[in-house]
């Protein structure tokens, strides 16, 4: 296989040209994006991607579950460096999320292929249908099909106006029913995803890249207290079974526990009280907890901590605890060999990482579970994620296009 | 003025027996009572109770405001002694509150009319009419009239199915503009209420009478905290402003006040987070505070506390606040001479009362703007209220009402 003829102009453009070129697709007028799962807009940009990629000398094509997939192969074939990420968007969204690790990837190949490169292993460059779910609610659908994940329930979901998944699938000219196919990812070396912090970690210490440890896992549960509904003006302060009172001690207890334990974060996010009126001691508190722990050797003893932690309060304040386990993911460990490569990657740029773990989900940690992956993040100003306001300098953004490009070269020699 | 002939049947009725027979008008069939202001089930009520005490020779008249005024007069004339309470309810309340008050009263005259007395000033009798508040959102609304409050606000509210107050007593015959010609509290010499607790103070102390003391303030304020809405997995700890956890500390800041201090009572009824997503840090979170001071003194600085309370946990948790209070009513005092002839009435039944401050509203409270007053409360069986499992001791009813009669006897003589 001979070194292909790339124009002049293919090798010219630059990452922030290419972000304000898809940032124009799909943008609302209300300063934000909305590419959603199977529409015009996503497979407009997706079209665009792939045509910079075969210009840059990539085979291209839309696979089962709509990913686009590009290969710079090799004569001696084996298993693949993939560079990816996911084109999709949060409604109004931001012009970094997803889009940064898709265009990122053309950029290391443009970098790559400036040096004259040549791999010893293929290349493939990657767009994951639909990470963020927002159209179906079938989040990470693309990189599921991709690790080969039995996809049968996400193509029954329905959108806002009732079109299933699988309707919208056909209704772009493929077949529902071979979704399967597009189980590829064992064919990988490696994985690699540049993506925006979507936290303000980086920003906050001052630091222009992160290569990332570990992907969060998430425990979520719903705690219903109750204890007895009386009289606000009546019931002595003794006499209460108040079970917001309880609750308010949980969030404290949760909160506490975290400012103690980096490696984990707790969020209550959603309290209600019943009856909910203002003259009536809450005889029932329901409220949500969301915990992210970082590290597996996390988990078990969070979850012991927080039914330990409901019991007690329970019993200190006389009411009985409904403890209700609503979703139980793992964290997801990066691979050692993909970080030190990423982390000299930004080595070779001058730059001292940040090793840090991803309180997000990402495609990443559904291609884990079949190849060695790893993760390098750029700055998101003051945090600010999944909104019109998410904005990373270009400059970071460049600086985590050549992190990735030098990260491949070592994979792919 | 002669003693009337009183019918022997008249005489021979018991407490006990006249509240099993007010507990089937307005019967519900789920175990409770419903009769509200102005409608067929109070009307019954009201006259039979009329009745009864033309039987015990009275005379009785509906006033303008819908009250129920019944009238034991004495050649002397002069400021009266006068016993009520209301006959309204709840939606589906229970067989003692309110009723129990106008009842014992009734019984207090039998008593007294049994024993001869004669009195040397005029005893009266009433039943104000709603003063629960449950159809039109106008509570105390007859006693607030007999005490010459400005009713025009109450007149124009209107219950669910859109009637007005105006139209409410035009239906049942009565001039609405007349309203003010109820206003009589500066006729009377003394003022009493026997009524149930509502609370678990004299239930959990194990004593079968109070003298209340005070009628407690009442202050409603609306807090918001505003922090900001952030990714739940995304942001550290140290970098969040998380509103509800501001309003967790607040709620247990409130509830060891009120620990430190049997004077004060205070109750978080309601409370939301925005935008209230399981995976998102409540940006926001608005909730109600109810405030009960039992005492004048201790209004002032329970209201600059909670100012300063949630201003400094607004500012170690990096929040803005805003406070806004929704009603301030001050404690009412209960008149000295009053508790006194109550507390006598009680050692002549050989009990010891219990010197106590009531958490709820009465009519009391709008009535002792203009005449000395006092309340006497009987046990409420776990503190319940409001439910149709309130109940108390028939033997504790009847004990009220000897305690009512033995105040009358001495005030009125």
């Amino acid at each position: 296989m001979s070194a292909p003829a790339i124009p002049e102009a293919a090798l010219e453009r630059t990452l922030t040209e290419d972000l304000e070129t898809a940032a124009r697709i799909g943008a609302t007028g209300q300063g934000g994006i909305s590419r959603f799962a199977w529409t015009e807009e996503l497979a407009e940009v997706t079209a665009w991607v792939a045509a910079s990629l075969e210009l840059l000398g990539l085979s291209t094509e839309i696979d089962a579950a709509g990913n686009l997939l590009a290969r710079w192969d090799v004569p001696a074939g084996g298993a693949a460096v993939m560079a990816a990420s996911h084109l999709d968007t949060v409604p109004n969204g931001g012009p970094r999320d997803g889009v940064l690790g898709v265009l990122g990837a053309v950029e290391a190949v443009r970098i790559l292929r400036r040096e004259g490169f040549e791999p010893a292993r293929p290349i493939w460059v990657g767009a994951f249908m639909d990470e963020e779910g927002t159209r179906f609610g079938a989040a990470l659908f693309g990189s599921r099909a991709f690790a080969g994940h039995d996809m049968t329930e996400a193509l029954d979901k329905r959108d806002a106006d009732g079109v299933t998944v699988r309707e919208a699938i056909a209704a772009r000219g493929l077949d529902p029913a071979r979704v399967g196919e597009a189980f590829r990812a064992p064919e990988l070396a490696a994985y690699l995803e540049l993506h925006v912090e979507q936290g303000p970690v980086l920003a906050n210490a001052g630091r222009r890249l992160g290569v990332v440890e570990s992907i969060t896992g998430v425990l979520g549960y719903s705690v219903t207290l109750r204890g007895e509904e009386n009289h606000a003006g009546a019931t002595p302060t003794e006499a209460r079974r108040d079970a917001l009172v309880g609750a308010a001690k949980v969030i404290l207890a949760l909160r506490e526990r975290t400012q103690a334990r980096p490696e984990l974060r707790a969020t209550v996010g959603r309290i209600q009280t019943v009856p909910g009126a203002i003259t009536v001691i809450p005889g029932e508190c329901r409220f949500t907890v969301d915990l992210r722990p970082s590290q597996p050797e996390v988990v078990g003893p969070t979850r012991e901590w927080l039914l330990a932690t409901v019991e007690q309060v329970a019993a200190e304040e006389g009411l009985t605890a409904e403890v209700r386990c609503d979703y139980d993911l793992a964290p997801t460990m990066m691979d050692p060999a993909v970080v030190a490569a990423l982390d000299a990657g930004a080595r070779e740029q001058d730059v001292e990482p940040l090793r840090m773990w991803s309180g997000a989900g990402h495609d990443a940690m559904v291609v884990a579970a079949h190849a060695p992956a790893g993760m390098v993040f750029v700055p998101s100003e003051r945090g600010i994620s999944h909104s019109p306001h998410e904005w990373t300098d270009p400059a970071d953004c460049e600086l985590g296009a050549r992190v990735l490009a030098g990260a491949i070269r070592r994979l792919a020699s």
